[in-house]
């Protein structure tokens, strides 16, 4: 598609400045978790003291956004299990989750990060192992200066609701369909 | 949405690996650039080599993540200007486009880095600056271990033709509409 350069600023002029904001990545595509990692690191360089809370665990992946993340001074926490059809116990990884939840809420309620990442959180809490409307009232009363993003798939609407910005990540084509395997470096 | 946990592993056991990779990350939501810097960030954390080419530029956005990127190591190019709307030379403004190209083809021929990301490179695509052809030629030709992430709105169809993986960023709902203004740290 080639098209004529636009010439008019499409940005609206009448905005104005909200002092924080809760995001949504969520979808079937690549890129909610990545998306997250980016901003994370775009806040660090201004300077934000940034928390990442990750809810899913696996040996072998997420290894790589911590050592950065730990790298640039971000505080990281991995307590969550694996996906639950990794899960040997899930009695034990549904109290994991809910352990991995209380230092999510500590850290949005100490309003001591400008970012506070919930990373893959949308799982346990569509597992019945987080309750949504306790993620919802610490998002809603969270310190005004705090900013939160939650990334995972198919976000519940309680969640989606009280978000100022959703975005779906919709897989249009996808190697993995092809039968790719992800690869060491990009897929984690 | 609460539903049972699943015991079942969905990943297929059929995969082969691929020597590398194109990614491209469009549609009109956020999350396009951030998830292709989440991606240096991971790839830098396997201790690939990484460049990033940028085909926009301005004097507010993007500082944030070249500034860390260089503290990682990356091969980091801003050639490019900014949106046409702003450009008050459209004639340069093309002209600087290629002159970016350029460098993005050479990081690609010469096969040192094992991940670039063209950064907005659609835009100027789609503008008639640079030929897709071009573009699609030196992606299908790349050496087998470099990957690329394109990103950008409107991605071409040849480019979608070519890519291994395909994800729309769609805006679900976002904070702009609702007239908030971007964050600093948070959305440049």
């Amino acid at each position: 598609m080639s098209e004529a350069p636009r010439t008019e600023d499409p940005r609206r002029p009448d905005t104005r400045r909200a002092p924080s904001v809760v995001l949504v990545n969520t979808g079937d595509g690549k890129g909610k978790s990545t998306a997250a990692m980016g901003m994370v690191m775009r806040s660090v360089a201004r300077g934000w003291k940034v928390a990442v809370v990750q809810f899913i665990k696996s040996g072998k992946w997420k290894v790589g956004e911590e050592k950065i993340g730990l790298q640039l001074g971000v505080a990281w926490d991995t307590g969550g299990d694996g996906f639950s059809w990794d899960s040997e116990d899930l009695d034990h990884s549904a109290e994991l989750s809910r352990k991995t939840w209380e230092i999510g809420k500590h850290r949005i309620g100490a309003g001591r990060h400008r970012l506070v990442v919930l990373d893959e959180i949308t799982y346990p809490i569509n597992w019945g192992w987080i309750d949504v409307e306790e993620v919802v009232e610490a998002l809603t009363n969270r310190p005004s200066g705090v900013n939160v993003v939650v990334t995972g798939r198919d976000a519940p609407a309680p969640l989606i609701e009280i978000a100022d910005t959703v975005t779906e990540m919709r897989p249009v084509k996808h190697a993995y369909d092809q039968g790719i395997r992800a690869i060491r470096g990009i897929d984690f």
